[in-house]
């Protein structure tokens, strides 16, 4: 491939991307086609979903220009930017490669990175180097087109996992592009990124669902949903988040979530015996360290 | 003792609490005492407690009108609100014995009851009936007088574990109190409270401080919490809360909260089998579960 066309400058010559498509227009993706239009970034922005109605709604909202099919958003798109979930990506590409120019780049929002690199190897072949691995932090319980919001990734990480194949100039277009919606952009190995992410995002949404999922189906389910104050909403709130979504990001992370999930169940093992034998002191000692942790942590 | 003293009406005959006395003067004690003056319900406040700066503190924001001992607390309250942490209440309450009026009621805001009535029980034997046992479901992270605030209790449910030796009037009493403070009020047995705060409140704080432990003492700590985004943060919020407090209270609750900790555990064994295994069904149940139930909790 040729980056010779993607001149990461912005301003004066034009948009940074003058054509781009968003396959999956929901929150992730819709955010991120506000926030490049917002930033005057964008010329003209296709569409790509399953659902009709979301895209002829997505179009209402001025998220999108048009709803086009994969295939076409391959021929006409600058940059594709994918946000469907990890399980339906290798199809997506794989529908778009005979049409996919070759200045086209592609990347995604996706939550888990090495798997989302095996499957567009395996979907794009030789032409994986037009692919840069990407992941925002940043979402939110809520979903669909109405839900994106131009400055959701203002102060955010975008974390970019580049590949061997990608060309410099590939990756400062993707690198752009974050940076016009707000974000702060890292570099990441692909693995090290699955799991940093399998500890600060995977966890809390399994042990917090985990709990919901006992709390909702406990006999005295009513009673204790009614007595539950300020700390079980904050800390269920993730709950409420996508069961597809996340049933794919587990297990698209299977052996980093797992070997998260057993070091916390480790600390688990320590406060359990602590409170079964009164241990005042090693009990206070984890809380202190969590406390303390957590105070210290970046201001809201 | 005699209730005769307790009229539960407010109004023209003057202050519901003509004095309140509060031991610990923090959030909980001093957002008490804010809601009573900010209704009308007190006429004068004593603070007792161990430290003497933050008692001065408490009458520079108006609080309390004086700081004074626990034996002077007990000769000239007409209700004594106990907010000092279990693990220090049967201290108090046998200083408090001798100079205690028949007329006095005292209450505690402790988050587990059935401790505390045991404690009660022994500190106070005869006098046991003018002790009402309760404790309001509202909390932050905050301490100390600065975090007192008289709109805490606002739309928060109060519960009563009542004792057999309680009058009516003296129950209700500390009823009104609470409606005065803005709160809902609920009767509970002490062992069901104490069943459903373990699930509600206290585990969900074991599980957020043994994660936010095991995070904060990863290797790769500095990069986790970099990358942490708005689900850790609500997450973990909770775990921020004082240790010493909540060390007193997993040791206070121990049987309740080992047996909600087994019942999590064991949805987690059933979650951790199924990633394992690949058997996305089991999983998304799971979470359609905790996320059904999440979505349908009351609106915040």
């Amino acid at each position: 491939m040729s980056g010779a066309s993607f001149k990461p400058e912005q301003g004066a010559a034009g948009p940074l991307i003058p054509v781009l498509a968003v396959v999956g227009v929901g929150l992730i993706g819709g955010s991120f086609a506000a926030a490049l239009r917002r930033a005057g970034q964008v010329g003209r922005v296709l569409g790509v979903g399953r659902n009709a109605a979301s895209l002829a709604r997505a179009v209402e909202l001025g998220l999108i220009d048009e709803a086009v099919s994969a295939e076409d958003a391959a021929a006409r798109a600058d940059l594709v930017f994918l946000a469907t979930p990890v399980g339906g990506l290798k199809d997506v590409l794989a529908r778009m490669l005979p049409h996919l120019r070759e200045a086209t780049l592609l990347t995604d929002g996706g939550s888990t990175k090495a798997e989302v690199v095996d499957a567009a190897r395996l979907a794009l072949g030789a032409r994986i180097g037009q692919f840069v691995p990407g992941h925002p932090i940043a979402g939110a319980e809520r979903t669909g087109p109405e839900a994106a919001d131009a400055g959701l990734y203002q102060g955010r990480c975008a974390i970019l996992t580049p590949l061997a194949e990608n060309t410099a100039a590939a990756v400062a277009l993707v690198r752009d592009a974050w940076r016009a919606c707000g974000a702060h952009v890292i570099d990441m190995d692909a693995g090290a990124h699955d799991r940093v992410l399998a500890s600060v995002s995977h966890l809390p949404h399994l042990l917090s669902s985990a709990y919901m999922e006992q709390v909702a189906t406990a006999d005295d389910a009513a009673t204790r949903l009614a007595l539950a104050g300020s700390g079980f909403r904050d800390f269920t709130r993730i709950a409420a988040g996508s069961p597809e979504m996340w049933r794919d990001i587990f297990l698209s992370n299977r052996d980093a979530v797992l070997a998260e999930l057993a070091a916390v169940r480790a600390v688990l093992d320590r406060a359990e015996r602590a409170i079964d034998g009164g241990d005042g002191a090693a009990l206070l000692a984890l809380l202190d360290t969590a406390a303390q942790a957590r105070r210290n942590w970046r201001k809201e």
